[in-house]
């Protein structure tokens, strides 16, 4: 149901594989999701989009692991992309995100949502204390 | 610029002011934020809202205190509330977040939104691998 | 800070004044909105936004006009869109809306955004009972 | 194509039978639809989530039941809950949502995105008058 | 998977068959999208939507063909619409938009998503020299 | 009213110096806007938002530069980023979008906007002919 086909034999092309490789590599494994597979249809944006995946979410950063998944999947959500929600709870299962904390982490979402509406609703105006320009 | 104007004197009523107490003590600050000013015109929104923050933001749980209000930021932006985007980034910095882990969140936050258009331009349909049903 | 500068003199043109005529007598005030008066900018998209909103917003339906305001306010909130939360906010102020049906809708549209975070979050199946095809 | 199984033999759990036993007196029906079989899984999401929405949805209040549903759905949509659109299209429907009222929500929905998208396009400014805190 | 379950022999309505026919006519083919039939259960929606879209879509403008597909999938891509995704995306394509083209489009749609996201969480301020009504 | 205070004498710093220059060249314009002002806060974010915009928006592609601002306006209204409407609108004019364009983007969005809520009010189901993995 997506709105292209991805190529057959998609290796064939050395810089898909070079980026395959690499995701391989650095999630020790051998699975390539459907996202990478798709967008290989165009080496630029696979090029490109995992640049940016691995220079975010794979390097070593003031953020763990975990929580970048959840900030991730927030993100999704909000969004209302049902791959992406899909996508990274499971990667952040794989990272050691607990049942726990993803409930907690449902109910910061809802919670978020619940008062972006209120605060949207009633044009809430800005506290002068938070703009950081005045500090 | 708010479509409502906030009560005066509005701690003369008690359920507000037993609200107002519990946010002073529950934060160790004597600020009000507006959020709080403006919705105590309801009594019963004030109380509820309070009372679903407080539970899910201010207890401690297996998500610690300055990512939870990470979280909150992240939907807030892909919301569009400027007063949520705003009040949050000041508590999160008031809790710990450093300048760097808020760049770290804004590059996640930025990284997920470029994806989810990614994800859902193209309907990538989802990896068999992560439906929990099927597990 | 609009991103176009409207007209002056804007009424000097025929189809601007028989909209504005037709806005003023629909609504029984001589006030004309913003809204009206940067997008007659673009006569075509005056006159055919026009006819949408006097066709579905004045007319009598089987929908009453406070409950309408309600529901475009709803869809605004959602949608982030301060200037249409305002003047939808005032309108349905001007057609009845008490205080108390406005605390009403506040607290259903933020609890709406609340169960759909909750529902994208954990991508809930829908229901079999609620597929109409199958009934 | 849930990010998580609900649990079997849910009921099982005292806290979980308490709020299905309520929500199946509160509806009069034996019915339980599947938002509340998968956020079982965390009790205090159940709980909370169960207790706004009787609080809010089911008590009689200044906005009638079938409006509420109303509202409700016009955030959903918007929101792009598709879990969500049909479980309160199908609550509107049970509470006596005609064809034409259904029919009349989903043209005022789609005039407020229309309008929403060309106020945002614009930028266009607030009306002085519709300002409350001046009023 | 609809909420509403679209009309048998939809055609013996003239005010359907009317706006079918002209579609027909209009894009020179015989096949009718799922979102005329689904709409056709209200024909003042059917009509009003059609006329947009012929008006809009289908009229000489200063706006080629296939860049008017391409900004109405932009739009659907952010607005989460698989639907609307799916179908302006073989229209494009049926108008000429190259593979090329395509993959341009989502790296485009997908980089404003990101910088979207930079801005509001930011909170930037808007440049002075980009207000219209100063120049 | 940003959540960050931009750095002085920003350019004192050899990276942000660099890319500022790089825009200045590649603008053939010494204007550099808010955007790259505030992100130079941290130049890791800089180097590659500017790296992605040059890339996407500054080269020569199968998309012309016209064009290109009036999809990143488009999505910019659908994700209500006011920063990114004024600044890819005042582009775009640059650019040489004619008023008449303008007029005609604000429709396309603004009409897709409608369509994409009647779509996901209806959960209109995706047409068999577009799914492009039959083809």
């Amino acid at each position: 149901m997506a709105t292209i086909k991805p190529l057959e034999n998609i290796e064939e092309s050395p810089r898909v594989k070079a980026v395959f490789d690499d995701i391989r590599k650095t999630r020790n494994s051998d699975f390539i999701n459907n996202m990478w597979i798709y967008i290989a249809v165009d080496e630029d944006l696979l090029e490109s989009t995992w640049a940016d995946v691995k220079r975010v979410m794979a390097q070593p950063s003031s953020i763990d692991p975990v929580t970048k998944e959840m900030i991730y999947i927030a993100v999704s959500i909000a969004n209302s992309c049902s791959y992406c929600v899909h996508s990274h709870t499971a990667m952040a299962k794989a990272r050691g995100m607990t049942d726990n904390q993803y409930a907690e982490l449902i109910k910061i979402v809802s919670l978020a949502a619940k008062t972006n509406h209120i605060a949207n609703g009633l044009q809430i105006p800005i506290d002068d204390v938070v703009e950081a320009e005045k500090q």
